[in-house]
């Protein structure tokens, strides 16, 4: 593993197929695609279209324990398992999340899997790629540009200026367009009122667009945003201001899933990419229904653990997309799960089975939770060099006795050689009878959506509400938006809403702080913490050390 | 020319050739493209590399009188004449600017030409194209996150907040953006100061885009971006906050020019489309001489009049790019004539030699104008129906008068076929002995250059400049740059510095009233007069009536 250059050394010397090639494998031909340059390209929908009746292939979900600051390889692993399926002679691809730009200027470190599991080309896919958060930065602003001139120009619609719950976004990491004041200068200029800047990932507008069946849905889902309440406490919708029509227009192309490729050609639809805090944080329904109506495997991942990322997948995006899963993956390491055992990052190299043994029932809980959705587990360890045969053989002891599958992964040293025994589990799994139901019922109320997902899958003892969280309730129930699924922004860290409680916490309850209505979207956020909606660039930022030759090659920028 | 079709459904009509296609009739192969879909591309760097050698073709500008509320259709003239050149049998490209985003959603109509003089797909052209805009609004942008961060993390530079002058862009209008506060919210939240955005294509990121000769070249002109002061006085560049080379990496496609259509299949290139008051308002210098090298006639065009667009082409961009132009077309009609006359808009329905006697003077400034550059004249009257005979042929004659070429542009209404007339005179003043020399000498000051300027091509008796312009000068002075060329910001409805001033004004003087230091662009902003670089929605703004239907056909744009 010592060997293993760099992700960019290892993507830069990748020789990639013409996405031609690549789309040949789905059954795409080349007049069905829109390119950008030779290895990326849009699908035309109307692909999609053709195949409605055509039968799903199998749809496989990665996800993982609770994150900790040893990494656990989520997004390698999706890439390593759909390679490692076609090693294995099954027709796979891989749906991914679109990175924000952003964030790559901050800290180091792309978001386009690692190793020899690695989705290419990275520079592109981690920079511009296809113009898909451009589109949505512009989408978005458009909308509040016509807020604050329908203000200037009158405001026939009464919005009071205090009132807006609609900021604006850019895709960089904007620490000081977190808050704002904007129409300064005077009456051509402006009403003054506060404002401010989120990254564009956190964008309504991501939301909306990952979860549209097509164009037309996304334009309806655009009209019921709610961007403000008038001076008597009524919404107003980006349909009010007659922006949803020119925003639409905006995304005409964002809408069509791209496609790339992994190292090893396996065909990869990389096409939105939501926060997984305060949105359901996974790539497109298109893409998804697409790769699932293309090939016989489809595998896509959802963000952070299991408890955020899975639930919302299989809650919200296959509840809206009427997806039936077939298996879920859950990524584990030893090493995160050592650390979930009460280890500090410094105490891993040496084999420790009682921190190990401590740590595992992080593990068991988000099996349990994906069992509770009636859906058969295979547990992916990720491999790294220090981890002993007596840590792997406690594992998979452990998981066992849950009734899960085992295997272990070094995709990231390997690529898809690295994933034949993931991928033949997985086979194995996608085989067994699925019963896949939700954990609550969109007719419930709220509060009781909020308590089933807490009580259920957190382990919490119940939900407690602020007075602003209780107040927001009450506005949503007024507005009939009771019956709007629920996405919870809760720390990635802990299934508790205590970031420091790491491992299988019990005892807690949840407190619910704040619920804000994403009508577009289709959920209520339940606020559960502080929620971060624009990061800040670091001391050092990584856009120091970035640079770009005279050919056009960039450094520095993993 | 009552049964021309609107700009839109002409050009959703049109049946554009494959771009591969396209390109080949500039000698350019499918390996030497990144293609955009089927219809847009990029052009790969190496193919102007190889061809440095070759012998440029004859280089045509466009250019036109002061602009009126008439009109005068330069950019369909610039189609329609690359169209012309082709129908008598010349090999011809055109060079135009690429439109900003944001107005499209303001006033209707975009900036594709017209009639059956388009460039195509222009609904992709006036939106998102190929991302260059967007590309340059997020560099322009990270720089600008670079340098709020060093301010928040102990500001070692000892950057003065209250003299940042590096705002932020934005390609949308956005007026509630043009003033204001940022960094409110606290510590973690950055160092509140004064802000604003200006919309993209007034970033000097832009400027800088269009000079540039190489990938090299515009990073090292980012480098000398002046973006603050330290509170001792001295400039703070993008290169001392290291942001240079990140934003170079962001530019990397950018760059690289794009390849589009007429309506008829002459090659278009449509790269960069810089202010044409704060910045030198031209293509870009990699796109303009990629033409020269692809083929016979490379027609291009500049912003505004001719005092504005064609002397910053000839004094700014030739000098940089090395450039020599063969002839200079300047577009006219007899509307816009009879206004510089003295006419309302509504009055200009009958024949009226008086009034057109009145303003020709105009035209006739325009061509001494560029008599004084050393360069052939073609006036270009770009014919309306209810023009006269009488009318037509008195322009005529003031023109010979001067030793201009006179010729009748049909092309809005037939094509290339309605320029053939303005082709045969055009491919005649390229044959006529060129002695092209710039106006002002770089060696000179900065207030001789201005002067130089105002007297030579505006017709002023002097320059004034106020104590801020004096003020400005001096730092300038002690900064060492007195040697960069000059950029006049002046209204464009008159030759003058006073917009209400039409026709052939004299005995006016012009102030100067600030300089700006546009470093890494390489000149010296004299501004005349109120410069607006964020324009604002009107009441009632286009993108309430834009809409995409299912299959993603935009209606309402233009």
């Amino acid at each position: 593993m010592a060997n293993v250059p760099s992700d960019i050394e290892i993507a830069q010397a990748a020789r990639p197929q013409p996405i031609v090639e690549v789309a040949k494998k789905l059954g795409i031909s080349e007049d069905e695609l829109e390119c950008y340059g030779k290895y990326k390209a849009k699908v035309l929908p109307e692909v999609l279209r053709e195949r409605e009746k055509k039968p799903d292939g199998k749809l496989v979900l990665v996800t993982a324990i609770t994150p900790t600051p040893a990494g656990e390889g989520k997004t390698t692993t999706s890439v390593g398992l759909a390679d490692g399926l076609n090693k294995i002679g099954k027709r796979a691809c891989v749906a991914l999340r679109e990175p924000s730009l952003g964030p790559s200027f901050g800290v180091k470190g792309g978001a386009a899997g690692g190793g020899y599991a690695q989705v290419i080309p990275m520079e592109d896919i981690n920079l511009h790629f296809t113009g898909d958060l451009h589109a949505i930065t512009t989408a978005h602003n458009l909308c509040a540009a016509m807020l604050d001139n329908h203000l200037q120009q009158g405001n026939e619609l009464n919005i009071d200026p205090r009132r807006v719950v609609f900021r604006r976004v850019m895709d960089l990491n904007e620490r000081a367009l977190r808050n704002i004041v904007i129409g300064l200068g005077g009456k051509a200029n402006g009403v003054p009122r506060e404002n401010g800047f989120d990254i564009t990932v956190a964008s309504e507008v991501m939301a909306i667009l990952c979860l549209s069946m097509d164009l037309t849905d996304l334009k309806e889902r655009f009209k019921k945003m709610v961007l403000a309440y008038t001076y008597d406490g009524k919404p107003v919708t980006a349909g009010d201001i007659g922006a949803a029509g020119a925003m639409a227009a905006l995304m005409k192309d964002a809408i069509k899933p791209n496609l790339v490729q992994t190292l090893e050609g396996t065909p990869a639809f990389i096409h939105g990419g939501p926060f997984a805090n305060i949105a359901h944080g996974c790539n497109s329904v298109q893409a998804t229904r697409l790769g699932l109506k293309s090939a016989d495997y489809l595998v896509t991942e959802a963000g952070f653990g299991a408890d955020l990322g899975a639930e919302k997948f299989l809650d919200i995006k296959c509840r809206v997309a009427g997806l039936k899963p077939d298996a879920v993956v859950v990524v584990a390491t030893v090493r995160a799960l050592k650390m979930h055992g009460g280890r500090s990052k410094k105490e891993l190299g040496t084999e420790d089975l009682k921190a190990l043994e401590a740590g595992i029932p992080n593990l068991q809980k988000h099996i349990e939770n994906v069992q509770k959705f009636g859906l058969p587990v295979v547990v992916a360890i990720n491999r790294f060099p220090l981890d002993t045969e007596a840590e792997l053989a406690l594992v998979e002891a452990k998981c066992k006795e849950l009734g899960a599958s085992f295997a272990l992964s070094e995709v990231w040293e390997k690529g898809g050689e690295g994933g034949r025994e993931l991928a033949q589990k997985v086979v194995e799994a996608c085989e067994k009878p699925s019963h896949f139901k939700f954990i609550y019922d969109a007719k419930m109320s709220p509060k009781e959506k909020m308590e089933a997902i807490a009580r259920e899958i957190y382990g919490a003892e119940g939900v407690d509400f602020t007075p602003q969280a209780e107040k927001d309730l009450q506005v949503i129930h007024e507005l009939g938006k009771d019956d709007l699924l629920v996405c919870m922004a809760k720390t990635q860290y802990s299934f508790s809403d205590d970031a420091t409680k790491v491992g299988r916490p019990s005892g807690f309850r949840i407190t619910v702080r704040e619920v804000r209505l994403s009508a577009g979207a289709g959920f209520l956020v339940a606020v559960t913490g502080e929620i971060m909606t624009m990061p800040g660039l670091p001391k050092k930022p990584a856009a120091l050390s970035i640079d770009v030759d005279e050919h056009g090659k960039i450094t520095g920028l993993f």
